[in-house]
């Protein structure tokens, strides 16, 4: 038997381009010679489809779509994920389901038993969870089919109460198959990967496993499906962050399954090492793929920023101009009073290099007119916070008019330490209708640009080296107002990450006065990112949906 | 027995206040005689606590208020509600408990079984439903203790496939005690009331229900705790929007339980009528209090708004006096060159009504710098919507200075039909920390401000009648943009509350073109929505953590 692996990027919700790629997908398949074709999970709709699986019209538009597939499946069956109705009056009224198609029409439904809800994840909130276990036969083989979650039950504090393989094993089926809709973080490939061969060798039955590829707005899908011969070894590996389709030839022998690719690959593909190179490597390609999509799937191709002569926009620059083009893209320096010579001058060199077009737009005379307009109100109260915020405001407003007179999306430039403890200004430099930078802390924004730098300087140094700074009053510098970053992202990641109380973290060494200071600047800084941009999320914890945090709340306060 | 219904208002995370509370209203009851007291779900935490329930060292100041609880329950008994550690390694690893304490300690725990994850509810995030149930004794009575949603299954369509008190009426218990955190819809009281009275009826038990009352974030908590005796009658009831305390004397006859209260109300305050009257009533009451309880829970006393004189932010003037009082409420009238004669001298009317201080500030010559300034970028383009766009944020630059120089805190005024079509500027007038009318169509405003005048004309006239503009551009009226609010918001209510397809509206009798529009421009402008402020929730479906919607998405497109 030929199976297919069919990794693909899909459009929530895009029924027509999502049916239409499935089914050309089939197409070559069977022309290939493939018996059966693998996609991932909710590959009709695109994962998350999230409320719009609440509009009873959406889950008959997916259904109509798996009808539609199934009607090109005749010589050639697949397996295609999507909500499928409960029957049943009590309990939730979806299934999260895997349907086998063949002969021109759906054969069997399987349905996911363990649903996530936790970090980005709401299953629960749409799906009844599967109660019943069944595999089936094709061509010859006994296949147990699960939905992603279904094989993620064998930690060593496990979420559920069950575990749909124990129930499956007793069959004895020959594959395993499961269909998923993975998001991707730094430690993620590595984690999967262990997880799967946990099952593989603990039923000892092979496994192919299809992932989906492509950003859908804040989540970033990494792909990399495979297949896992019963011993637990990688026997097939598709791209990391790119559609790709890869047969494997299973044959029965006596005792066992021989699995054979029909394009062999070198062990390094096959294999995860997950080494701090390698998870930069990876979080330059996701955050490309997340701002190519993000664009692809709006409707949209020009990207304008505030360009300071900081690392972050610089970053942001290069990654827009990597996922858009340089035509696309249109960096803006708006240089205060406040400005450092190099704010301009840096990245201007760095415009130079990466040859796009740019505007500076000083903000001084418009700056003043708020001060002269607000004068009778602040009465000559001195320079504080609320003339920092008005500048940070004036660009934002400026990017925006920008934005709406000629089509580009604004990129915003924060990073997740900036974020964490409210560095930043609501409805100025937050503006942005997408986070490039948001799920990295500044550390690892440095490690990034080193990367990015690894074989030429496309960020100038002088960029990379100088001290932090927002410029927004004479000679400030971040370390004035937080800690040192190395202290500080230390610090929130043992909170953000690491969920780890005020004491637990003191007691790795931290001063106590700190640690309280930098948790309750997170705490009380919620109501500003409750109002931030969906962040490209690339750890395992990153603000947006994945965290719900009460914003009237007194905690550690 | 003499059982105290303890209505109170929460702060989440708030240990030491919370604890003071409960145990203040300990003492009290027992001083007066009682021998139980019941508060309501989570209380020692508030409800919602949300991702604070994934840090163990909240949990253990949860449990540890508990533990202080008890050791003033010393001839007297308490149900007080929290998380708990499921012992159990599989599963999730809490519950949503009730605690029964008394002699100092813990008696009995009950954990939740239905645990609701849809709107704005996410609790199979955090806990393991129950799958045990048992009653207990206390001088002799026996309870059957439930959680909130445990009593909500009888309906037609059941979200879960078993019934707590089907269990619990096996060992035929006196009394249903139901402890919750169920918060207010202009429709629920009414629901809500149904829902208990299928139960009694059902079970023929009577019932004590206990709710949270105030205000956190964008959910209000309304209170309206209840008895009920076994034939469905109302025996006591507690007031809406505030904190009250109850008592009710039970008795064991024969046959059946005596239930006396110890002070009778009248048949009006223990029956919900509702009608439009009472539904406006209470809209009323409940965003008095939201907005109350997020200034004093935020630590903060004064409120900023943008005042146009239109009636949104008439109606948020006069919610906000209410709220706050008028010497913390500050409006401001910001005319730029595009303002109605009546836009300042309607509002200055209000003003001299209400007696607050008020600012005026022209926005003009701002305007002309930030022309000026985008004038080498934009090159003599025709003035569109960018230019529209600048003066709503120059306006939202200028009260965000005053908030940050003088501490108000901004009150945002849109409302739910603009929200829906994005008919606002994103960090012009859609800035604020907390959303007064984001969820009252305009048609439902129109009826509260009639509300508001009902005894005099405390909104002026001009403000209620004048045609709805944005005054961005000479002679605008929202009717250039979008349809007639009467079609638009009932076009609207079927596609965001009641989940109607394009093709169920139309089938209602709306305009083809019109319903695909509409549908069209509530789909594309989610990313407005998902960066606005948390909005005072009053109908079943608000924008905010309640409706989850794809950004990168093409339904309907």
């Amino acid at each position: 038997m030929k199976i297919a692996l069919a990794q693909l990027n899909y459009h929530i919700a895009n029924f027509e381009s999502n049916t239409k790629k499935i089914i050309d997908v089939i197409k070559n398949c069977k022309r290939d010679g493939c018996d059966l074709v693998v996609f991932s999970e909710m590959n009709v709709c695109g994962y998350p489809a999230l409320d719009f699986l609440e509009f009873d019209d959406f889950i008959s538009r997916c259904l109509d779509s798996v009808q539609h597939i199934a009607e090109h499946c005749v010589g050639i069956a697949a397996i295609v994920g999507g909500p499928s109705r409960n029957p049943i009056l009590d309990g939730k009224n979806l299934f999260n389901s895997a349907f086998f198609v063949a002969d021109g029409e759906v054969q069997h439904t399987v349905h996911k038993a363990l649903l996530p809800t936790y970090d980005v994840f709401d299953e629960y909130r749409y799906f009844e969870p599967a109660k019943e276990f069944k595999c089936f036969d094709y061509k010859g083989f006994k296949l147990a089919i699960t939905v992603c979650e279904d094989l993620w039950n064998l930690e060593d504090d496990p979420l559920y109460t069950y575990c749909p393989m124990d129930e499956l094993t007793k069959e004895q089926p020959h594959l395993m198959i499961n269909i998923a809709a993975s998001p991707f973080n730094y430690m993620h490939a590595e984690t999967r990967q262990q997880i799967l061969r946990k099952n593989v060798t603990k039923y000892g039955v092979p496994l192919i496993y299809v992932n989906q590829v492509g950003a859908n707005t804040d989540l970033i899908f990494d792909g990399g499906s495979l297949v896992m011969d019963s011993s637990g070894k990688n026997i097939l590996k598709t791209q990391y962050f790119e559609e790709d389709i890869k047969y494997i030839v299973c044959e029965k022998n006596e005792a066992s399954i021989s699995l054979q690719p029909t394009h062999p690959q070198s062990e390094i593909a096959l294999n995860v090492f997950n080494t701090e190179a390698v998870q930069i490597e990876r979080i330059h390609s996701s955050l490309i793929l997340g701002i190519r999509d993000y664009f692809a799937k709006m409707g949209f191709s020009k990207a304008v920023f505030g360009m300071s002569g900081g690392i972050d926009s610089a970053l942001v620059y290069y990654l827009s101009v990597m996922a858009l083009g340089k035509e696309n893209i249109l960096p803006v320096m708006m240089p205060s009073q406040f400005s450092s010579d190099g704010s301009v001058s840096d990245s201007q060199m760095m415009i130079n290099r990466l040859g796009t077009k740019s505007h500076i737009i000083p903000i001084k005379e418009i700056f003043e007119h708020y001060e002269k307009t607000l004068q009778p109100i602040f009465n000559n109260a001195p320079f504080n916070v609320a003339e920092e915020n008005i500048q940070a405001r004036i660009r934002g407003t400026l990017l925006m008019a920008i934005s709406n007179k000629q089509g580009y999306i604004l990129l915003n430039t924060s990073n997740k330490s900036e974020l964490a403890v409210g560095y930043g200004t609501l409805y100025g430099d937050m503006c942005g209708g997408l986070a490039v930078l948001g799920d990295l802390y500044k550390t690892k924004i440095y490690e990034l640009a080193k990367y990015i730098n690894r074989n030429e300087e496309i960020i100038p140094n002088n960029i990379i080296y100088k001290a932090p700074s927002a410029e927004l009053r004479p000679n400030q510098k971040d370390s004035d107002s937080l800690p040192e970053y190395d202290v500080l992202d230390a610090v929130l990641m043992q909170y953000i990450e690491n969920r780890k109380s005020i004491q637990e973290i003191i007691a790795m060494g931290f001063d106590e006065a700190l640690v309280s200071r930098i948790l309750r600047m997170v705490n009380n800084n919620e109501y500003k990112r409750y109002q931030f941009a969906p962040v490209l999320r690339v750890s395992p914890h990153a603000f947006g949906l994945g965290r719900r945090m009460p914003l009237v709340a007194k905690y550690l306060g």
